[in-house]
């Protein structure tokens, strides 16, 4: 075990993580990123990112990710390639055993883990991201205006994805695997009232056809009346394929925040996993989370809003918090060492 | 009175304000941003900004405010430069009486009306704010490494940022107008602990020396045994003078939220006059307040943080929850108009 104790250390790399190193750093804690499994985060899978305020032409989300980490290092923020894979976190320091087989101790730790969304498997997948599939309507929408898009998912943020996308698209298909929506009622409703919104029941998203210069020009889709085509055809049983020509896809079939190394750690997470922030007592939201010097900022707390320009904020957030949780434990300590003289 | 029903109002056009601009604006809601009375808002003050992500060589204050308007216009939101004056929120539309005499309608009402920092009216504090005095240790201070700097005010924002400014200056001086502080037990010891950090009692900032090209020299002091020195010169009463050489002065005297249109409309606020917001039934902070259709981002709504790109962050946050209201809005007319068929 490396016998020095670290200051703050930041689990994510990505615009929270970024953002908190920043603040960290410019205020001397020396923070150490550690930058996960996906360095960068969520936002290194968009290419356009038009809605980060400061960027007029908009920024590539790859680059916004390089600026924030040259601004971090340029204060003295240091970066690791590793993650987290066990935390210990009941009492000062807190342990944690990296994913290189080390273990660091520190007295603070910012949780900005992100959320990973989830992906489907079709064919392509890996090479259109960003390139005319998106996982985000809310940033990705406005490039489809006169398109005809589809939506994969059945929940409720399917739904909205594909009321937010009828506002630009043509037309939006909703392809789901089943032929009943999880989703919530009115939000069901909404979107089957909609002209624009048409439902691809019992269908799947096979393979997407394009390429990263003319983007998505198409896709095919496997339709079983029972539903579940693919595990279906993966079992020999016959499907119905369809081509259809569509300019973007968007996937929305959730998000899973990357906080497994949190379980029995004390760190209180909601039923799909997300971080609980603890609020003041002024009723203010606060980056703390439920174990003192764990704090979280971004997607891993956030599953309502989930935008970089959030996460950048609540970034910010979780380091002034720390920064002032370290200095009511070094006072603490100082005043023990004077008491023992 | 304009018959036209607006979809979305903004006030304020702060950082926050701009960035709910831009993402309303992108979502087809034809925002209209009240500029207010100090367009740009607190950022404008400051003139470098090293902690906003996705600046590694920082940015102007102004120059931020002023692409993240380009922005927002890029995307279609219309600015205006007026200010509400009285608001009437029992129901839609929401009405606004403006300070050009005009009464607007709209759907949605998003508060990001900001919190100014107040001055103690200190002679050149006009001239030299944003070049050497500053509002806010936490952004300005990384600027003062080695350099002598006072902090003006007695409450707990003036030990946190004495403390925060003892990391990088040679020595902090906190001036305060009485002998006692208002600040906590807990801040106040540990700012007199701190060997770095002096006070001068009973005292007051009576001017400051300096240019914009080479930042503040200088100050010069007022001091009166009983306290509160300026209003006793002000009265004939002799008190005693020092000039002191410094490189930087903070102001700490606190930040009065723009509230006062919300006198009587059911938004709740705090004693301070911060504007409350509403925690979603997970456990999530969201953007809204007491009075349904009515939002808030940004200072207006942050005692506790009040960063540029907390700001941005909460600005997005209000744009996006604005925007499911009205759409549920929407829904609803359309229901209702169907039934009446």
């Amino acid at each position: 075990m490396n016998s020095n104790i670290h200051t703050l250390v930041i689990a994510g790399s990505g615009i929270a993580g970024l953002s908190a190193a920043v603040y960290a750093a410019r205020a001397d804690l020396e923070p150490l990123v550690l930058e996960g499994d996906e360095p960068g985060g969520q936002l290194t899978l968009t290419t356009d990112v038009e809605n980060y305020l400061g960027f007029p032409d908009g920024v590539g989300g790859m680059e916004l990710v390089e600026r924030g980490k040259e601004q971090a290092e340029q204060f003295g923020a240091e970066f690791e390639h590793v993650s987290i894979e066990e935390a210990g976190l009941d009492g000062q320091p807190l342990q944690l055993r990296l994913s290189n087989g080390e273990t660091i101790r520190t007295r603070a730790l910012i949780v900005a883990t992100g959320a990973s969304a989830r992906w489907v498997g079709a064919d392509g997948e890996d090479e259109l991201m960003g390139y005319g599939l998106s996982t985000c309507a809310t940033c990705d929408g406005a490039f489809h205006r006169g398109n005809d898009v589809l939506v994969v998912g059945g929940g409720d943020s399917a739904m909205e994805e594909a009321l937010f996308l009828a506002k630009f698209a043509d037309s939006v298909t909703i392809v789901h695997r089943r032929e009943e929506l999880r989703a919530s009622e009115i939000m069901a409703d909404r979107a089957r009232d909609h002209d624009d919104i048409e439902f691809r029941w019992n269908t799947e998203l096979q393979s997407l056809r394009g390429s990263r210069e003319e983007g998505i020009t198409g896709a095919t889709l496997v339709t079983h009346p029972d539903g579940y085509p693919k595990q279906k055809a993966k079992n020999g049983v016959d499907v119905q394929t369809a081509t259809v020509d569509v300019g973007g896809v968007f996937y929305a079939v959730g998000h899973t925040p990357n906080t497994a190394f949190l379980e029995g750690t004390g760190v209180e997470r909601d039923e799909d996993g997300y971080v609980q922030l603890r609020t003041a007592a002024d009723g203010q939201m606060t980056s703390e989370t439920t174990v003192e010097g764990v704090f979280a900022a971004g997607d891993v707390a956030d599953s309502r809003y989930q935008q970089a320009v959030t996460a950048a904020g609540t970034g910010s957030m979780a380091a002034l918090d720390a920064e002032e949780f370290v200095e009511t434990l070094e006072m603490t300590d100082r005043n023990v060492a004077n008491t023992s003289v």
